[in-house]
């Protein structure tokens, strides 16, 4: 990907009593520096308003050589879960009932989106869960427009009708927050100056559960007594591979005759014409063999592995916000059809296991996980939070900060390198940890 | 489904060094009941050869009012293996490698393609995996030809270049097997009286590994020490949703202007024009609600849940082979372009580990599974074993009895009634039980 922003946010969650008109309260902004509604272009690299950075701060931040890592200044007046990193204010409603809110916006080509998204989503899940609650299907919300609350999973009327639960109206609710937000910047991207796009790692926690909604190659893992439980799954060219293919497939136009939808081990030359190579299409895992045609000789819509997997030369994740003009270099052929917009949401129900102080979710983007895998960062969590009081709020925030130093290593004479010598993540590293024990979400925790 | 007919069938391996022209091996057939080719069309009903049922016997597996349980009638002599229900004759080609197989087809709406797969599925893995030791990439398979193995793992040549390791090789073989086992039911449907179309579950041991390559609802799981591990995952409407709705968007004359891509929870009445329906498209897996237009007054791409979704309200299951006539009920709609012919396949190593004479991969068509689940069959793997000596040939056909007597359950006033007086599986069901223990595997297991 080319220029890389990254943008970690953290965003109030706003009473869903409140009427249509709602203006985005004043806490909404995190993305910061200067990007607000009708400011001017957002600076080219940003930081969330909650880490209340200087002036001069702010300069730091932005200083690639330093690469100084950032946490909240008073994480115990801000934090009221004790979030590692940072945590998340509540607001009630009228009538409404709480959520909280944490997402990481890892954006590229521009901050633009990443920005945008950082102070909206949050608004259009709110928005989207207004709506379900407000919505008059008689059957399916019976009781939902006079109490104001998430109805009772509905028993249903007619033979052959389908129950659907609280929790699949919820990700409803989430899937078209995405969505909107995407079109919102769409819409916005010329008169906002809103290049780019990014990938959205958002975890909502509403009524006893935790909603952890991923667009992108950011990650979620929940680490329980030492147990790792995957909350997430990556969106990339080789884990969509499949679907791209497909599009491409029923789609050649958008192909603009510069691409062929099969997967190749490597390029292939003119010459080759003729003999044998091995490929997969749409309906493959496996590899197999075929005859080099004509149309093989086309750049292969998914080429390369791994970190430099890339669909269309391009782009390296295939699900995020943004990205409107995105087009292949020195052509013509748009992006944006093959990207998606829609989160995997994945639930996690608190209330189904009795958890310790030192249970957490952590969210970290790409440049946490490139170099520091599942297993580490459990060993981490548990290692920085046995040397902290349970009751301590800092606890987290260590943990956040430990895991991002480790992650960027140090500066030697080769580079940044970390403890085993390897070159550490030269991408932008952002970290929530979140603590996951019931007693310290107080009276907010409506089960 | 309509008229569901099963044939279970385990295939010799043949050897790959046979030349392109070979006969497919006498001993090959085992869809049986004269189902050969040139023969007339097959029974309704069939059974595998191994069962070296008598005509009588032929006639008491047709009779759908006693239910008998088949096995084999001298398991000690006919199974190397001593696999449950049947196991797999081995011969060596000239130059070639051995694989094992066994397969269950669980065909519907006529026997034609069940019992055409039976006899040539492994045909066809056993021709495409010739053509990978025949293959002259020479990057990817420089020692293939001269040694007639399957190469090691390709160090890649070029930068950039992707490395491809055995696995994928052997997958995309049988991926592709699969693909022209559906060819061929499609080219000699007419002259053949192929009607219908079946699941396939197909599992291969070759070198040390097993494939499992499933098509369909059948379901395969490993019993290890006590532990589940599943195998496959099940193709129905309901778990292929999205891929059909993405399809029915891109290529809307496939829905024949009778059905809409959306799915409702339940019919929408045309006064309900207007007011708000849950509903879900291809990017969504929670619900979220929509105004009712015209559109989606017409019947939804697909509909039901569990054992009673379907697709196109015609069909359950949504990969497999044949099928290449079936439409949708008085109408010109065509389904097949909907169901796909190819298989997931899973890849266990048994070099991995340690396996013990009670660790066992079970096959089992839906018949089983949906009485019987994952704990309780291997609840009762555990329990029969236990009362068998571990060298005792018959033990893993005994397993798979009782299997299949507890899922269909006890005949009294009420119908077919399982230990706990709920109702018997109404469905055929067969069952493979083939054990792990590598020791047993004997010559054959070339590591």
């Amino acid at each position: 990907m080319l220029l890389r922003v990254r943008a970690a946010v953290a965003q109030l969650a706003a009473g869903l009593g409140a009427g249509p008109g709602a203006q985005p309260p004043a806490e909404g902004r995190g993305g910061g520096a200067g990007a607000g509604r009708g400011s001017p272009p957002p600076a080219a690299f940003c930081r969330p308003a909650f880490l209340q950075l200087t002036p001069e701060e702010l300069r730091r931040a932005d200083d690639h050589t330093g690469r100084a890592v950032q946490s909240p200044r008073d994480g115990r007046r801000r934090l009221p879960w004790s979030t590692g990193y940072l945590s998340v204010l509540s607001l009630q409603g009228r009538k409404g009932f709480y959520f909280h809110y944490w997402a990481l916006f890892d954006g590229h080509a521009g901050s633009g989106a990443a920005v945008m998204a950082s102070e909206r989503l949050h608004l259009h899940i709110c928005e989207q869960l207004r709506e379900l609650t407000g919505s008059a299907d008689t059957n399916q919300m019976s009781n939902a427009e006079d109490c104001g609350e998430v109805p009772n999973d509905a028993v249903p009327r007619f033979h052959l009708e389908k129950a659907v639960s609280h929790e699949s109206l919820v990700i409803g609710a989430i899937e078209n927050a995405f969505k909107h937000m995407d079109e919102q910047i769409e819409r916005e991207r010329a008169s906002q100056h809103l290049p780019g796009g990014c990938c959205a790692l958002a975890a909502i926690y509403l009524m006893g559960k935790f909603y952890v909604a991923n667009a992108g190659d950011s990650r979620a893992i929940i680490i329980r007594n030492g147990e790792i439980i995957p909350m997430s799954r990556e969106f990339t060219p080789e884990t969509e591979r499949q679907r791209l293919q497909f599009l491409a497939l029923l789609r050649p136009e958008l192909l603009g005759k510069e691409f062929t939808h099969l997967e190749f081990p490597r390029r292939i030359q003119p010459k080759e014409l003729g003999k044998k190579m091995l490929y997969r299409d749409q309906n493959m895992n496996g590899w197999a063999y075929k005859k080099i045609e004509e149309d093989d000789l086309k750049f292969p819509l998914i080429f390369g592995e791994g970190k430099k997997a890339r669909m269309m030369a391009t782009i390296g994740v295939t699900r995020g916000l943004g990205d409107h003009d995105l087009k292949v270099f020195s052509s013509n052929i748009h992006i944006k059809p093959f990207l998606s917009c829609f989160p995997e949401v994945r639930v996690y129900d608190l209330t189904q296991y009795e958890h310790c102080p030192d249970d957490v979710l952590v969210l970290g983007t790409d440049g946490l996980w490139d170099v520091t895998n599942d297993e580490e960062v459990a060993g981490v969590v548990m290692e920085v939070l046995t040397s902290y009081e349970p009751n301590d709020p800092c606890r987290y925030t260590m943990v956040a900060q430990e895991l991002v130093v480790r992650s960027r290593g140090v500066l030697k004479e080769r580079g940044w390198r970390l403890a085993n010598d390897k070159l550490g993540s030269g991408d932008d590293i952002s970290v929530f940890v979140i603590p996951l024990d019931v007693n310290k979400l107080g009276a907010h925790n409506r089960k």
